[in-house]
């Protein structure tokens, strides 16, 4: 088995002509980093945590390890259960040469290599070795969660946060003079609109507290959002976020969802059409606020989540049990933007699917929707969570280019809940140029390095500045 | 910006290998066009329309062109607006370097190529240039609409008309003696069909009075679409065509049908599932209609129109606001084809799907209903609109070459507005002989040239020859 | 037309690098085959069947070739009807040059040269050549049924088997010391759960009566399976299988599958969504006693069947009528597999989608049930039927690798009711190690051969064999 002597991550990595390696290193490989959505707790960044060893950066919350392990027939004691980081670590050692072709195969490697500079191929020969080496570094301020972030060359993050969240600690980053990256809030109100949940009555409490005020119709509901969302954007939130199943559009007008929500807030059982109605009649409400603040919309669509019952119970959700719906979007999906724009209230938004069937759904519908208001007004996200490999990055990066404009997308998003994530952008940023490289040198695209360096940059850095104002 | 002194459209264009590049010049290139389905304007072939500038041929009546511009930011002023043509090119000129990776920046080159004799890539800096050297060309008879028909080598024609059309462009043209290519007309009945729509009744009227009866029962309704089928058949027409969602089957005796025609006869509302089983109803008799004339039916499916509203009140349909719809289509499809074979009366079908994950179901099923009629009697049609580029083209292909057999293939179609979209065909086989030329190159397929050039050739003529008997 | 003095099939047939040709000649080649899932004949093997000619072999019974013919137009006469077998085979010896793309044009000359050592390529030309020396061939004992086996390097065969049946033929095999192989019978009980067949009465009574029972009651029903289960375990039997267009979850409780059964036991109509609440039942009874034994329960999953009524009247099931569906699955497949595995009877499962576009879907879903039972205990089978092409196996294998792990793949089957297919086999491994080959040429894995080599022998034999204990 191969684990010395050789460099997998090299210069060339997933750069498969000259042209694709001059359009990664000469134009997008210094430009830094926008990480407009991503899952990483800014109670983490306002305290500079460090980490003791691998097993608190890899495994403690990354369910896609997780799903490896429990392929490949380990035990959940090495996994979420009682053994000792260490054990665990040594068992995921033995998993990562079995990803073959998986992009944990690539993730694993390349973040040895870009914060450990670990050229060895992680296996059960080198596993020692790299803990212990790892375990040393890690002491170090430049593997603090503020150093990764800033050796990463990371100019703004985008955190995920509830409504009701204080965000103390987005304030305690911004007055941290020393950290030079800027840490911002997006508004993700999942919990308002899950309507049929029986912890929504509670919530509903706790979100008039935050708001200071109360919370008896649907309408206070909206205001008290609004106050929120106001809150979030005097911190810097530009975007919101929301993840549905589908987007839906239901008819529902106010007096409908004054009588659902009645319900709702006694936790009365309501029917899944309630739920609907419910969701379409207050998303709306939002549209309209996200747009009259200059905000991003992003909907994540087409998760089918805790399907495993027995583990939901045990470990919760978020825990490595979500799968991919096939749940059919087209004409709802445009019935919603089009509710928004007829009135000229629909904000910038960006749609990602989790299904890559429904790609050319969607990058067919954003064309629906372009104006004058911003350059690619309406985005297809880049390829999601099961999509985040290369095939999926360059699916959902043809189909858009085929259907859309490749040159006006927003690009790469971490997604991630882990701190050395920012290697994703890297990985996002070769298989671009390889793309764009592997088209000039087909003859497909005249060969203006200069031109489709400019395009490579917008996409990576420059898009996204000028469309999310941050 | 590369803009002068390199060639981008070569004659090894999308030609990667040697095999490919034989087969194309040695075997595709020189076919005549049969161009068996389009939505030219048979009255400005009639007239031998000339154009004043590229913005005639280009912009004002190409909402791909449209969607690209709205994508960029560019207001509407300078895409169906007050702007002057002059002013509409030179922003699409800005645009076209953004296209990279979208179909448009080929076609753009190769009818500049192909028309114009122009190489320059068209950019801000080249725009002048262009728009002036065009100008000049365009005052040529070899630009006109029959010029460049003749020039681009095509044989047939087949526009798309409603049954109340007089056919009378059609006829100026048969008569027209220094025009050698043959224009026919083919049946589209959507109106016939759209029962919910607020103009039917009226539709209905029209359609009487261009039948020369009345008609007051749905039995009415067939015989006079019968009776203008006969008229277009006489005219040479041999084609019919309907664009719907999905192909309905729904059971509908003649007496329920009657009451639904009744209903919609004096505008009363009806429910989808009263239109799904007209729908229905009235499918099933057209389709023995074109089976006893020994016509080719063809169904466009999945398209999701008239999405943005307040651009639909504005500009109108077919202005770029329609997208790719996802509906299931495998069992009703199935049943309604099965419904007329049955009884044999089955005509030849081509199937198109706007959404390439229908890809598998339409290749498969057609297997079910090929019969001793025809070869390749039951057709997957190539790939459509958002479709009509080189992945949705090579996907279309593969595709059937996997599930059924490539080498019946009718081929290509323009399916266009523009009189320039004969390069559709140049770039359709390019694409095509690339494909077998990749598979013989990887030893995937015998290098037997002298039999692949002669399945090539009948893909791109001789399939369409015998096919629909024009 | 070329035809001979060319070797089509060889050594680096679809292997396009050396790493490539490394994997499969040093690794995969010489693996012994476990063909786990087919429809072979354990009559034709008991009774070591021999062939007159090739039509026997590839005609009489392949409904792949015979919708080739019927797509060249070629009357049912020369396919199924009454022509001789040499006008059958002359007639297919034309359509193969038209197979161009299509895997048939592969398999059909990968069997003439590993079972006939024939080269030439079948056509019109070389057809009486091959036909007569193939005729001689098979006279020799190594074309027999259990010499195209046993030559075939063939471990284990599990065929497909209905409950009712003695399995009479698997002991004579069993009871064979001449045969190394070893032939099993798998559980396909898909007429017990048909429940709104004309049928169903009277299979219901072949069924008690091989169970020696009487069955009243759905739990009779459940009891004579779980007989007729034990029986079969006893003679070697460790899978199951299920075609079903989805996997139902339909909440059903015991009185209600009572009350279905008991109309359905007496022939009365029932809705399709009881049939879904009846067939959710047994096939959750059927899931347990799967898992109390051991074996491993399979899907297939998305045929629509029998979809030329006209056709299916003159020659039945099974002759050439079933296409694709697209019926979405996710939601019910994850609470049927939920609900077994709640109380830990989830057995061993392996899920086959005929519409590629559901891959993802599978992929994912099958990483929510993993466990410590078994490596890789829930599966997404290979690419199965229309999908049984390099297109469709590498999309398979890809889709696979970046959802869930490649390297615990139980790999390749023919599901083949010819004994010529062993070949599947070859073309599925030349296509596995040209897949890991190109990874392994484009740096995207370590050329780390000794190990990859190790992966590809255990998805070619090593996890079948550890995976279904046979």
């Amino acid at each position: 088995m191969i684990s010395t002597g050789y460099t997998f991550i090299s210069n060339q990595f997933m750069l498969h002509s000259k042209t694709a390696e001059r359009l990664y290193h000469e134009f997008a490989k210094d430009m830094p980093i926008i990480d407009y959505h991503c899952h990483v707790s800014p109670q983490e960044i306002a305290t500079n945590r460090s980490y003791e060893n691998l097993t608190e950066l890899w495994l403690h919350g990354d369910h896609y390890k997780w799903r490896a392990m429990r392929t490949m027939g380990i035990s959940e004691e090495y996994i979420t259960g009682g053994k000792t980081d260490k054990e665990k670590y040594m068992k995921w050692a033995e998993v990562v040469p079995y990803t073959m072709g998986n992009p944990l195969y690539h993730w694993t490697h390349l973040e040895l290599k870009r914060y450990f500079q670990i050229d060895d191929l992680l296996n059960p020969k080198t596993a020692e070795g790299i803990w212990e080496k790892t375990r040393e570094q890690l002491k170090s301020k430049e593997l603090r969660t503020q150093g990764i972030i800033s050796q990463s060359n990371v100019e703004v993050i985008c955190t995920t946060d509830d409504p009701i969240d204080s965000l103390e600690a987005h304030e305690t980053i911004a007055n941290d003079d020393s950290f030079a990256t800027n840490v911002y809030p997006a508004f993700r109100p999942d919990k308002s609109l899950f309507v049929r949940s029986p912890q929504y009555p509670s919530y509903i409490e706790q979100l008039a507290e935050a708001a200071g005020t109360t919370i008896y119709t649907c309408n206070d509901l909206v205001e008290a959002l609004k106050n929120r969302a106001a809150y979030f954007h005097a911190r810097g939130c530009r975007l919101s976020d929301h993840g549905l199943e589908t987007l839906p559009f239901s008819s529902c007008k106010e007096s409908e969802a004054e009588a659902i929500f009645a319900k709702a807030r006694i936790g009365e059982e309501l029917t899944i059409e309630e739920e609907r109605q419910f969701q379409t009649y207050v998303l709306l409400s939002l549209g309209r606020v996200y747009h009259s603040l200059g905000w991003t919309m992003q909907f994540h669509l087409g998760a089918l989540r805790n399907n495993n019952l027995r583990m939901l119970d045990r470990l919760g959700p978020d825990t490595g049990f979500d799968s991919i719906g096939d749940f059919p979007i087209a004409r709802e999906l445009n019935q919603f933007l089009n509710e928004l724009d007829r009135n000229n209230e629909l904000p910038k938004t960006i749609l990602y699917t989790l299904n890559p069937i429904y790609n050319d759904v969607i990058a067919s519908a954003i064309g629906n929707f372009q104006s004058s208001d911003a350059v690619g007004k309406i985005q297809f996200g880049s390829g999601w969570w099961y999509n985040d490999q290369k095939d999926g990055m360059e699916k959902q990066m043809k189909d858009l280019a085929n259907i859309g404009l490749l040159s006006t997308f927003v690009g790469m998003l971490t997604d991630s809940r882990s701190f050395l994530s920012y290697t994703r952008h890297e990985y996002f940023r070769r298989i671009l140029c390889n793309l764009i490289g592997s088209w000039v040198e087909a003859g497909e695209l005249p060969p203006d390095e200069e031109w489709l360096g400019k395009l490579v940059q917008n996409i990576c850095y420059h898009n996204a500045k000028h469309y999310f104002q941050l």
